[in-house]
């Protein structure tokens, strides 16, 4: 099997470009099923995770940037063919929205090519996201499937990831001293994530597939990121349920085209209603949310920015 | 569900001590299943897969201390109920030998959850290696599995783990200043895989269920976090394929126990032989590799090794 773009498909990155501008939107909906937050008339039945899904993305689908379904709530459930219904569907009804499979793996060499088979060829998604622990040689097996987007965890939305992502790092020299990163501030050192960002921005990112992952919870990281790499697109994860503010996101993470944003939202949009109305209580939060990052990025660049004329 | 220790089971710490005492081996045998490779006898065989590790399984348990699957193989076939099997078939058939199951997962909360479900309830795994990216609060889900293990990525044997692994780090004080990690051999910084061993022999470890993940491909590294954390169990992979020397990794990582470490082979035990003896040519080189780790384990602790008396 040769890793090659998805056949007849534009890469990520220009399915997203293209994707912000027709619908003006940033919002990428997360797609976490949890069958205990089901509506009742879905419990048991054999294909409920597909379906509630399904029956999400279809009616947010106007008021989405992207699509982010949550590997780990298929795995569970041992429910791996209703994600491969789940993502046939979203080609099939969705094409112009870009899939992002939402993955974190992390391994080398052969293993690594086996999880990008998994995402790109058994589940066939648009892009997926990755841990930089293991190092660039970590990501290339990925990279190897051209035009596929590679989202890498930069500065998570949790409060642990500073354990690791905010220490100050140098750089080793061969004579056993210390030297500042290319990301440092100022001479001296950067924060791991801000090391991660240089990286992504710059040597990893060759083809132009790279994307990274940073929480709305942290508006300062999130800027610093914005400045680091001002053109990637970034995965912003933690509004809503977990307290990160929209407009101080925006602010922070806007491009200089005035998009450059997956702001991601699930439990929020996906558990709104537990009645048969669950889809379209979901489009009417993804609406408004959708609309309240718009009028944010409208704040930051006034009547430049291309969603300006909408609604 | 809620998360408790296997049912009727030790932990997995005593259950790898027990392994290492009653088979005098440090040796893990990865299964990491690729049907290009396998004997033409089992090619297109509906469970090919399954058989063939559990082929290696039986004839290799004799020389193993645990087994690792390597889920991303699995993941990349679809085929997850032939993991599901093998897990059963290791359960019922050797059910003194740990399972490593090779996720490398990462992430937090809630979806943390969801891959601690896949690991511990689906797969039923003794242990499963996790991503330190996160921070402390994205390893918690796992670590409230009572008595299961966690393998922690520290430094890894892949060329690029440097990357990140062996950035120098500081600690960021509340005054804006860098102060010297715990784990800093001097005043100043350690490598970061140094702090990530600190972290997990320390802070992290409250209910003693961790173990790292740490390269023979770098002898001086895994000497380093034996000084760490001295009674951790470390997973060394990296002899064999990737180059790693048996007898440098046994001098740097064994524990005052004389044990310590599950010294993992993989595709230089399981594609020996392509043909219908491939499970007794597992066998032997299992059974070889255990040999020479004894030998090594030996010429380190003389008699006083727990093994030295055996073959």
């Amino acid at each position: 099997m040769t890793p090659t773009a998805a056949p007849g498909c534009e890469g990520f990155l220009a399915k997203l470009r293209n994707a912000w501008k027709q619908s003006g939107s940033m919002l990428c909906v997360g797609l976490d099923p949890d069958p205990r937050r089901f509506p009742l008339h879905l419990r048991g039945r054999t294909n409920a995770i597909l379906e509630f899904c399904a029956g999400v993305a279809d009616a947010t689908a106007p008021f989405a940037c992207a699509f982010k379904p949550q590997i780990a709530c298929f795995a569970s459930a041992g429910a791996e063919d209703q994600l491969t219904g789940l993502m046939e569907h979203l080609r099939a009804f969705h094409p112009q929205i870009p899939v992002v499979l939402d993955a974190k793996r992390g391994d080398i060499g052969s293993t690594a090519e086996h999880y990008a088979r998994e995402a790109f060829e058994r589940y066939k998604a648009d892009a997926v996201t990755v841990s930089p622990y293991m190092g660039g040689d970590s990501i290339n097996p990925y990279l190897a499937y051209a035009g596929r987007g590679v989202i890498i965890l930069c500065r998570t939305s949790n409060p642990g990831g500073a354990d690791l992502q905010a220490l100050p790092v140098g750089l080793a020299t061969a004579r056993g001293q210390v030297a500042p990163p290319e990301a440092a501030p100022f001479a001296g050192h950067c924060a791991l994530y801000e090391h991660v960002a240089h990286l992504a921005a710059t040597r990893w990112n060759a083809g132009g597939q790279i994307g990274l992952v940073v929480g709305a919870t942290y508006p300062g990281e999130l800027r610093r990121v914005r400045e680091i790499a001002p053109d990637l697109p970034l995965l912003v994860p933690g509004i809503g349920a977990q307290g990160g503010d929209i407009e101080a996101a925006v602010g922070a993470g806007l491009d200089r085209r005035g998009f450059g944003m997956m702001i991601n939202s699930s439990r929020a949009i996906l558990y709104v209603s537990s009645g048969g109305d669950y889809a379209c209580a979901a489009a009417r939060v993804a609406e408004q949310t959708a609309e309240a990052i718009r009028r944010a990025a409208r704040r930051q660049t006034g009547d430049a920015h291309p969603a300006g004329g909408r609604r």
